[in-house]
């Protein structure tokens, strides 16, 4: 089944403490389309300028990812610069300029409509809730969110919650919303504010999900080297409803951890290289190696 | 097999930001034995004071944890006392008194010194040292260590680990004694120092666990509130080395693994209450239990 992405297209520049890449592909649908595009056919949403590389269009559709709903406007493409610390865990946010993507109105296609799951990727939640409202009873909303609604539009973000089968958010984020330290309280109270399903992201710790009265815990990818940790949060959301699209069917708990590891999957390769190069050239061959390899360093024995 | 537990035993007073509770049984060694006695007999190795309560070395006797090993002098207990902070992850301490600990130099009884299993629980590393000089070929040191010995004692520290076949310490420990931020390469590089195997725990975020070539991750037990977070890591370390006396085999990964979880469990239980209150009524159906949940929280399916 599709995956219909909604999110930011960008032109990034990134510095790490070894690196610096200018005009790289970034922004949330462009990870999120671009992992999801593994496992399902995607229809993306989202705003460039007249500046961004007609290539990325030409790749897209070499990746079953239909840019039919991609407005192409008059401008320039939403840029962000940032920089990464020397632990590569905290970044700082150099410059930002919308431009095209300030008065980014998400208008889906007649052909989008029906599109069963649907990936809310990280932008503004009454964007979010606009997309949507132009759709016909998707089967599975999955939303990610981030630190920057919860502080400006925690209103807008209320009323979306309810509509959300799943919320992806990281650590700080849900002890943000909920003022809750533990983790497990935060994920739990999270649930019952809205969306039947959470995932808090962990980073080097993997990630929790939650439902009513199912509980999974996963461990990140043992990774030495990090290049670049943007969009990791994004790849990981896009694997994940990808996965989830394929299975073709009401996803169940299971369903869910499974995703959770395609997303962890994903995300671990992504942060290989910057920008989405790494997932340019990945193969499913890998993505299957290094699910077993999450399977294998996380068994352990049934009491005897 | 039996374990031979060497540490610190303690009288604490611990204040949380509910509740502060005075001359508690603590110390490395009474949380490390009473954990190992689940699985294993316990032979303590330690001093207490003519303070120290009488009912304890009945609760001991009790426990199949043999306390020929611990002697008691003329002087008072060593004291700690320690305040958490709201969050019940960062603590202070508030007064400390050695006592009879101030002179402590662990005699091995004769009758100990052929055990075949040993948990250096967390003391001076010179001590840990002292204990292995006196024992006939152990098939498997299991050693704890801290923050205090990387920044005092390094050099007793780098003498013990190649004489141990398993280094625990925390993730900010792992991280002080490598200068690494990543924890995949601190654990790799540790083992490269000395020890066959490392054990990183993580708090909430759970433990990781190297070999040389195999690599295992789990989460923690979902627990909502936290009563006392004090000996949950001396817990975790009694726990899984009794578990491994308990296989009577040298251990494989395989046992390493289900040790860490026998661990987790362990410590899980020692947080519900203050001092070792929880681990006292604690019983094998519990602990197998939790034990289940674990399993549970962590499964996910193979590739189809």
């Amino acid at each position: 089944m599709s995956v219909l992405i909604v999110g930011s297209i960008a032109l990034d520049t990134v510095k790490t403490p070894v690196e610096e890449h200018a005009d790289l592909l970034g922004g949330s649908a462009s990870y999120a389309a671009l992992g999801a595009s593994f496992f399902s056919p995607v229809k993306l949403v989202g705003i460039v300028g007249n500046d961004f590389p007609a290539a990325e269009f030409d790749f897209w559709k070499s990746r079953q990812i239909d840019a039919d709903g991609v407005q192409r406007v008059e401008g320039k493409t939403f840029r962000w610069s940032g920089e990464y610390a020397w632990d590569m865990n905290t970044r700082e946010t150099r410059s930002v300029a919308l431009n095209v993507f300030e008065h980014f109105r998400p208008a889906l296609p007649e052909s989008y409509r029906e599109t069963d799951f649907v990936l809310l990727a990280n932008i503004a939640p009454a964007l979010q809730s606009h997309v949507l409202d132009q759709m016909k009873r998707p089967r599975f909303v999955v939303a990610d969110t981030m630190d920057l609604w919860i502080e400006t539009t925690r209103a807008d973000l209320d009323a979306l919650l309810p509509r959300v089968d799943l919320l992806i958010l990281n650590d700080s984020e849900a002890r943000e919303l909920t003022k809750e330290t533990s983790l497990i309280k935060a994920g739990r109270k999270i649930r019952k504010g809205g969306p039947r399903y959470v995932a808090i992201k962990k980073g080097e710790h993997g990630a929790l999900l939650f439902s009513e009265d199912e509980f999974f815990s996963c461990g990140a990818y043992p990774l030495e080297d990090i290049h670049d940790p943007t969009g990791a949060g994004d790849t990981f959301a896009g694997g994940l409803t990808g996965y989830l699209a394929s299975a073709k069917r009401e996803p169940t708990f299971s369903d869910l951890r499974r995703a959770v590891i395609y997303g962890s999957v994903l995300a671990s390769f992504n942060v290989e290289a910057f920008s989405l190069e790494r997932l340019r050239t990945l193969t499913m061959e890998e993505i299957s190696a290094r699910y077993q390899i999450f399977k294998a360093m996380s068994e352990f024995e049934s009491l005897g």
